[in-house]
């Protein structure tokens, strides 16, 4: 099942894809994708649906944040084994960081760089949505826990990250710097979660093309690992850390600019595509 | 006005505190002390109503977190003059990161250290409540985002914090490890927060003693600039960092042992009382 939040930002309404890829709308059965609505037996009602019954949504609305009231994103750093080769010791155990979910903004959003940003980055990550309250989880229950999967784009300002206190948060959090999306794709349909394609472009020129086979720590460790220091809560998402090619470790080193195209693919799980605003420019770009 | 949300762990019922110190029931006339609660006009309206004509909630109920839907949590790191001289430069611009709002508690819970923790660690801090979006504010009208004053305790595992990989979050988002309230002070009672008298001790024990006006950054400067990095939203909270003496800068170091009670207060703020819970030792402590 690919559940999705459809129109404009604030007012978005349920939906999901269905079998031929037609938007569909939900509001008649749930309120809202959001915690509550992740719970198994939840999700269980929306899949005995028959979903060409449901009412096509025309036109081709703009998709938010495919889950409301996300609690916390919890991200790994140095999660693939290539990008944390790259000079740099492999970790014993994740690195984990928080992103604020102000930062969260729709698959197809304008990722905007704020003010003094230079060194705007992409991060392509496969994303899990928690679905059931997590605690120290053991590995093996780990992905019980997991609703679903998205992609996520873990945008970042290397100097704001970097350059600016001992913390990576001011780099990580700033708005649009987390494109969810497109849709959320449950569980049942992503039998394996580490044999997963994923790549990214800028302009057409492929960035960064991997497969979740590479991770360091797998999605269940992960859930695992971080549930020991916070629980995790419907609703909230992890991110899994991101292969080679982000532009920070590149040489020479690249970084967004304004106008620039960022496409974002994992396999079964969509496409996003997102504009670069440089807010320097922003009188220059038409929104 | 002392606004607090009271009852049992997620089915907390609004209320205040009157003038005679009386807790009195609110929820004839808001659903809960949200995000939505803190608007400006809100808040006049419940200012506007006659306390003692509020039913008093009889006993002494649970204090819970005294705000709900708190999007998250941005701290500032060695914001005190004397704390950021003992073996620290200066920064020119404040240390920010984020706590993860999963470790939000009431004022009197018991604060758990996780399995495995061993340095755990007490941080009194003036809290922050925003009440009106903020997105790069100027210094001179940052405080008209603030909704009201809390206490808050930023405890830390700082094994977890400087141990295990680059970032910080680890040892700061454990759960109960950011206790807040008991009130929420609306903000014509804080006439100046950079004026404010704020302690905290171990058993009894002073260990740390001081007042706002020694901050490094004002409040008005660390809303200003946390609102350049991301856009403060109603129901985000702000901590502005901790004054000397919490254990991991004490020579010879001190840290949390199990059954200690810290006791915070602040200068019309109310106090906070927690007992400490080490979970190795879960089963020896009557909850």
């Amino acid at each position: 099942m690919k559940l999705v939040r459809y129109g404009p930002r604030g007012r978005e309404r349920p939906g999901l894809i269905d079998a031929d890829g037609v938007l569909r709308d939900l509001s008649a059965h749930v309120p809202d994708i959001g915690p509550s609505t992740l719970a198994p037996a939840r999700l269980a009602a929306l899949r005995r649906l028959d979903a060409r019954a449901l009412p096509a949504v025309p036109r081709r609305p703009r998709l938010g944040v495919p889950v409301a009231g996300v609690g916390k994103i919890v991200a790994a750093g140095l999660n693939y084994r290539a990008h944390a080769a790259a000079g740099h010791t492999l970790p014993d155990e994740p690195i984990l960081f928080l992103k604020a979910t102000s930062a969260l903004c729709g698959a197809r959003d304008t990722v905007r760089l704020p003010p003094g940003a230079t060194r705007g980055d992409w991060e392509v990550e496969l994303a899990l949505v928690i679905g059931r309250r997590a605690s120290a989880v053991p590995v093996a229950r780990a992905l019980d826990h997991v609703a679903g999967y998205c992609i996520a784009n873990d945008v970042s300002e290397r100097a704001f990250q970097f350059e600016r206190g001992p913390t990576w948060d001011k780099g990580k959090s700033c708005d649009t710097f987390c494109p969810l999306g497109p849709w959320l794709v449950t569980r049942e349909e992503v039998p394996d979660p580490q044999a997963l394609d994923l790549r990214l472009t800028l302009d057409g020129e492929t960035m960064q093309v991997s497969n979740t086979a590479d991770m360091l720590f797998t999605c269940a460790e992960l859930v695992a690992r971080a549930s020991r220091y916070m629980t995790l809560h419907p609703g909230d998402v992890l991110l899994t850390g991101t292969p080679p090619g982000s532009g920070f470790l590149r040489a020479p080193p690249r970084y967004l600019r304004h106008g620039q195209t960022m496409r974002l693919g994992i396999a079964g799980l969509g496409e996003q595509c997102s504009r670069v605003l440089s807010q320097r420019c922003r009188s220059a770009m038409a929104e």
